[in-house]
């Protein structure tokens, strides 16, 4: 696998043409809350929001100030469609977006949907992947998260390029096969390291203290990655697999699955640090 | 499980009076190197380094501008001996540096090992630890760091509980049961989150893309649970149980741990979200 082949030099000339892009959101989501407002903050035109229900959709036009509807049917035009929505929905909105404005450039941010999915559809299309983690509740820059684009042509290249550099510091090309394996190496660093943390909460609840007690660790050993690899960094019992303390914490836990997480992942280090 | 029922109002008084004793670290790793320097930053008389390898005891005895052997029957004379080993030698050289200074008093800072090891053997003695991940070569601030405290008796208690107040602003005392519990919630916040770092990199370095690319997204899974706890800030396919996604990621994978490690992370995430 490697980056896509795709004419970066030219990027720069098309950044002020782009700025003139109108857009509308289809999906009201954490990814579509947090994108299109970013991309408001930088200047350009949002001229809707789809969502399934009221709320999402009314709350989020509320802060972008735009156009909302519930109906696929009723979008009003704009230069491009962003879908920011479940993958498993992603098509069929995709087709019916697609008949109400044929000639428009259509994107997706999904990390795992593969850029065929416009192919035979539509002519002007391509992905807008930013690789962060969204929550409604919390606030994020968008200056320092890399975004990963792909397209179906150099001139949508050049503006999608243009408006992911008008918010990021971070824009690269990719092609689909690598940000699967990107989405899936976020999926690990992310949402399971998330579920780490959740596990050891459990923890913290059995034992009757606050799960703020380990947020220095858990800050620490994020900000160790930044220096060390995370393999050089790993410490704990398992690494030197001290089996005597692997089976107290064993003692510990009653359910299985996590019985079965905790066995595996110590093993998984032990390996991985003597390999 | 509950927290022990120690003087916590008697503790202040002791402050000084600690601040007198003499301190010798038997074991020269990433726990004995940093807590000797803090506490000899914090004004304690540090009498000496104990390690197995010359290049370790005398590395840390050179920061600390004190005494060093590898011989555990050539101690020099302390108040207090820190015992900071790994778990399974801890109990033999226990054994040996008693036999030197019966009256002085024994305190480890393991995480998994009950205030019972030292029962019968020594008068004095008592648990000192701190829940953090140390590397040799990253530095860490103990100020913010949670240090829990256990003892044989009140006078021990005060010590102790003095000692890490005057290098950390969270000291709490707590049972060896709990304690055990808190070790687990460290290895699974910690240790697991960030093998699932390792395991997020190797998929970067297969994608030919660099590991910095994934620190904005370690920092901000962090930072989240300062505000959300990990189960509200769970996102990503394994939230939704998206088997679509999951299988597309499970066809990267080659290795049946890491596949075994994909597929449980992603069901019990599953099960926490919709518990």
């Amino acid at each position: 696998m490697t980056k896509t082949d795709q004419p970066i030099a030219d990027v720069n000339s098309s950044y002020c043409k782009s700025k003139e892009k109108s857009i509308f959101f289809i999906g009201a989501g954490n990814v579509a809350t947090h994108l299109s407002q970013a991309l408001l903050h930088a200047g350009y035109e949002i001229k809707g929001v789809y969502s399934r229900t009221v709320s999402s959709a009314q709350t989020l036009a509320d802060t972008l100030g735009c156009f909302w509807t519930t109906n696929i049917l009723e979008l009003v035009e704009a230069d491009i469609y962003i879908l920011s929505v479940k993958d498993s929905v992603l098509e069929e909105l995709l087709f019916k977006v697609i008949q109400q404005s044929p000639q428009a450039i259509f994107v997706h941010t999904a990390g795992s949907i593969p850029i065929s999915v416009f192919q035979g559809k539509v002519n002007k299309y391509g992905i807008f992947y930013p690789m962060q983690t969204f929550s409604k509740k919390c606030a994020v820059l968008f200056d320092n998260i890399p975004i990963f684009v792909e397209s179906s042509d150099n001139e949508v290249a050049q503006t999608l390029f243009s408006i992911a550099q008008s918010i990021s510091r971070h824009v690269e090309f990719l092609d689909s096969d690598c940000r699967l394996r990107l989405h899936l190496a976020s999926v690990l660093a992310c949402n399971f390291a998330n579920h780490c943390y959740t596990l050891a909460a459990q923890e913290m609840d059995k034992a009757g203290l606050p799960f703020k007690y380990l947020l220095p660790l858990i800050d620490e050993t994020a900000k160790k990655v930044h220096k060390l690899s995370p393999r050089e960094a790993q410490t704990g019992p398992a690494v030197r697999y001290d089996q005597n303390v692997l089976n107290k914490h064993l003692s510990l836990i009653s359910e299985t699955i996590k019985r079965d997480i905790y066995s595996l992942m110590s093993l998984s280090i032990h390996q991985n640090t003597h390999d």
